[in-house]
C-alpha cells in the first residue's frame, strides 16, 4: 500500500514536471513571437530571439545558427551565443550536416554516440537541429546543444519545431 | 622599514598585474584578427569575434554591435551576446546614441551617471562604446557591458578601438 500511495505520489510529481515543462515550452513559443518586429532589420529579431532561447532554454551551452547553401553543400557558421564554433560544415557531417543534407530534425540523446560528431565546444553532449526550410529549400538550421545527457524530450522538439517556423521569414 | 618593503611588495604585484592585463589585450587582439577568415560570410566573423571577447573579458554581461543609419539617426540591435536587448537607438540617446552622434569612444565608469541611460540589462554597472566607422560614416557601435563599476580601463579603450578597427571590413 505504502509502494503503491508513493508509485501514485511519483507518477503525479512527474506529471506536473511534465506539465510545467510543456507550459514552459508553449510560453517561450509566445515569447519569441512576441519579440519579432517586422519593422526592424531581421539580424535584430533572430539576436534577440536567439538570446531568449538561450537564456530561457535549460542546461543550454550553445545555442544559434548554422546559414545553409544547398549549392555548395555547405553551412557556415550565423549568429549565435556560447563559445567560438565551427565555421564550415559540409552538408552530411555531423549532426548540424545531417540535418542539412535530410532537411528533418536530428534530436540526438548522446552526440559522442553520433556517427561523425563534431565537437565544436566539448562541453556539449546532446543536441538537438531544426532544419529551417522555405519552398524545399534549406535556409538555415537552429543548432542548440547541451551539457546534459538527453537534455531535449519529444516535447521540446515538437515547440522547437514550431519556434524555428518563426525564423523563415528571417532568413 | 616593514612599511616601505610592503609598499614595494604591493607596487611589484600592481605592476605585474598592469603588465599581464596589457599581454591579456594583445593577446585578445591577435586572436581576434587570427579568428578571421576572409573567405566565409561576414556574419561568421563576427560572431565568433564576439563569442571570443564576451568568453575572453573579464566580468562581461553584454557585448555586441548595434548598426548604424547615418541618415535615419538611429541605431538598431545587430548580433550580441547577453540578455535580450533594446532594439532601437536614437542618435543623442544613452550611452550608444551618444558613441553615434559624437562619432567617439564613450568610457564610462559608471553607467548610472550618465544622462539619459538606457537600462537594457539591470546587471551592467559600466560601459564602453567604440565607433566601427568608414570614410566617416558610422557603419555599427561595439557596446561591451559590465556588471562591475569601472570594468573598463584606458589600456582596455586602447586595445579595444584596435580590435574594433578588424570589424571596418565587416559590416
Amino acid at each position: 500500500f505504502v509502494l503503491c500511495r508513493s508509485a501514485i505520489y511519483f507518477t503525479s510529481i512527474n506529471s506536473i514536471k511534465i506539465n510545467l515543462v510543456i507550459k514552459m515550452n508553449v510560453l517561450l513559443y509566445k515569447q519569441c513571437r512576441s519579440l519579432i518586429d517586422p519593422t526592424l532589420p531581421n539580424i535584430a529579431n533572430i539576436s534577440n530571439c536567439i538570446a531568449l532561447l538561450y537564456h530561457e532554454m535549460n542546461n543550454i551551452n550553445w545555442l544559434g545558427f548554422y546559414i545553409c547553401d544547398d549549392t555548395k553543400q555547405e553551412c557556415t557558421l550565423g549568429p549565435f551565443q556560447g563559445k567560438v564554433a565551427c565555421t564550415r560544415i559540409p552538408y552530411g557531417k555531423g549532426v548540424v550536416g545531417t540535418c542539412a543534407s535530410t532537411s528533418t530534425t536530428q534530436l540526438v540523446f548522446d552526440v559522442h554516440q553520433f556517427p561523425g560528431h563534431i565537437a565544436c565546444d566539448c562541453a556539449s553532449n546532446s543536441e538537438i537541429c531544426i532544419p529551417i526550410k522555405k519552398d524545399d529549400k534549406n535556409l538555415a538550421i537552429l543548432d542548440i546543444d547541451s551539457f546534459e545527457y538527453a537534455n531535449f524530450s519529444k516535447n521540446d522538439q515538437e515547440q522547437l519545431e514550431k519556434i524555428a517556423q518563426l525564423f523563415i521569414e528571417l532568413f
